[in-house]
């Protein structure tokens, strides 16, 4: 099973980035998560949005496509998931009707500093995704306190939050499991 | 009064610009808006987010620094505002306490071509505009539904929704004149 992962942190300390690439490292075997990092998706211009997208778009889109599922973390910048993130979004969202991210199953998790975790910011990627219609996998929710707590030299350290995650990405799999086509 | 006039949207042909443009041109001669262009701002990168930012966000933080008061227009992309405005917001924000945006008055509205008008997407704004504490003018908010029939050639031509946006600036006005330290 082959999972993408994306960060909605640009940063190289960031929390949520040091989230996905623990929870890759304890992942069963048979299962793959990589991440696509957003540094080089540039703003979102209708007038670039044509069939021949810039380079880091088409190849975000591409990842999409050819992943079983996606994790997609959030940091909340002033109560909202980060433009970064959102930005990549609106371009994985076209063409209107024919992006990858369509149907495609999605487990979602915040992370923060703060007691809040950044849930503020995970309502408005689910409602994004939802409006994209991406299948998102709505387990109890992956809302990560106190982040830096957990985190320490980028590895999620705190075993609760790790097993949980875990727990969601077992959902996923299921989720991704009942949608595949028998050969 | 100086106003500082923000658009959502990066395409030549925005529906939001051309708004922002065609108010321009109808304010009273006291009041001049000055459109910043978010084409050149990079996505946020806390590792840039230093006392020397890239140039184009030191220039976005002196223009709303210098200017009496804001007018921001957000189409709405997957139900929310562009990645583009919040991305710009999130550069806008920093540093903690001390963003040029703090208790400035800003006017916020919407358009779509869509029957909603883009009114989740200036939920989304003025949720982001109330946490960084900017000081949100909130007139019976300004929503402009189907705004390819009211703008022909980048003018808004639909005289109700021009006359409704430009009572708007007057109330912004208000709120920055009310808020004028006396010489």
């Amino acid at each position: 099973m082959k999972l993408l992962g994306i960060s909605g942190s640009l940063r190289g300390n960031s929390l949520n980035t040091a989230i996905l690439r623990s929870v890759a490292a304890k992942l069963p075997a048979d299962t793959v998560l990589d991440i696509f990092p957003l540094n080089g998706i540039p703003p979102y211009d209708g007038d670039l949005d044509t069939d021949t997208p810039p380079p880091a778009v088409a190849a975000l889109r591409a990842a999409i496509g050819a992943a079983d599922g996606l994790v997609i973390a959030t940091p909340e910048y002033n109560h909202g998931m980060s433009g970064v993130l959102k930005n990549a979004l609106d371009w994985a969202s076209r063409h209107y009707g024919a992006a990858t991210l369509i149907g495609k199953p999605v487990l979602t998790l915040s992370a923060s500093m703060m007691g809040t975790g950044g849930a503020r910011a995970q309502a408005q990627l689910n409602e994004t995704l939802t409006a994209i219609t991406a299948r998102l996998v709505l387990r109890p929710q992956i809302v990560v306190m106190a982040a830096h707590e957990k985190v320490r030299d980028g590895i999620l350290e705190d075993t609760a939050t790790l097993d949980f995650i875990l727990a969601g990405i077992g959902d996923l799999a299921l989720e991704i499991r009942a949608r595949a086509v028998p050969a």
